[in-house]
């Protein structure tokens, strides 16, 4: 692998997405191949287990059924988009990875950070993310933000209780005391301007380390 | 759980699928009330993911993903199918569970048997079968047995080489040394009418052991 791997963090409204299509563009211009991805990203295997798992019929679906598919899905498009990305040198931003999972399921919704982490494990076989940016943001100033945005729907995640987010926002705390050198906190109730600044600055220290190695 | 959960493993040919609608029947007529089932077992979710496996046009599938998927849908036939016979008293009869992944998957694609089975542990969540029945019988003895059998098909695993074959059958070989407090082996060579006898003693020993209990 000669790409860098980054995966960027957080709640709903945080500005991930946002800042994500900035670096992009940036990166870009300033002549970094970069790809920025989000599961399932088109990857046909992974669209079919993510509309399996979003199917408002399915009121059945079980916890671990769901934290399976999410790295079944996961894995897919590690395998046909991230991995073939990176082989190429590309820098590659994806929206959410496998801390997500840990924080939302295993955390928030009490199924274990490790028996999550377990089978996400078997799913990226020892692939982790160089850097993880964790944008940090209070889940009301998050959830404000989500409605004074325009072109973004409210979805089902938004409609969890203020304390469900509070949980995730907890599992992401331990998350980083767990996993320090790879995960990098930023403020996300900053400005927009500073947020991006803070991971652009993230990113390129990253990627002068990796090219002197 | 107030039932007994069976499950039955093995090669192809073997005649698991004869033998356990034979005890279904037989129990049931002595008035124990049975379940007989093998994944996704008519579970919508199940079924749903079973034709993201299954589908021809995937072959850009990993074996990772497979492994996922097929967990994911243990899971699911678990909690909506396995798990309420278990609580409502049933003996429940499961054609192939969690080591036809670790003999398959595990062993004879070489995922690693012990990777393999966290995903299923995550999978099952404690809840393992109280005995398994290994059905034993040389690959070419189990093909010529399905190409004998009328009212079969062939199907994707039976089309592969013999060298396949038997990498399964030393995969369960290691589960038998692995598990051996729950898995019994059978000599499935034998004319059926022994193999039924031999399954049906192993199960009755342990209702009797299970009603004393």
């Amino acid at each position: 692998m000669c790409g860098l791997f980054i995966t960027v963090e957080g709640p709903e409204g945080a500005g991930k997405t946002t800042i994500i299509e900035r670096l992009r563009m940036d990166f870009s211009a300033s002549g970094v191949p970069v790809l920025a991805t989000r599961e399932p990203g088109g990857i046909e295997i992974a669209e079919k287990i993510r509309t399996i798992i979003l199917d408002k019929e399915h009121t059945m679906m079980d916890g671990r059924t769901e934290a399976l598919l999410y790295a079944a899905a996961r894995r897919q498009h590690l395998t046909e988009k991230i991995i073939p990305a990176l082989r190429r040198g590309t820098l590659v931003l994806c929206d959410r990875f496998i801390d997500s999972s840990l924080a939302y399921q295993g955390f928030a919704r009490g199924l274990g950070i490790d028996e999550v982490y377990a089978i996400n494990q078997f799913a990226v076989n020892g692939l982790m993310p160089d850097i993880t940016l964790y944008f940090d943001i209070e889940p009301e100033a998050g959830l404000k933000r989500i409605a004074k945005h325009a072109g973004r729907e409210i979805n089902r995640l938004d409609l969890e209780t203020i304390e469900f987010h509070q949980k995730v926002r907890e599992g992401y705390k331990l998350l980083l005391n767990r996993f320090p050198e790879r995960m990098m906190e930023i403020d996300a109730s900053q400005p927009m301007d500073n947020v991006y600044e803070a991971a652009k600055n993230i990113i390129e220290e990253q990627l002068k380390s990796y090219e002197t190695k």
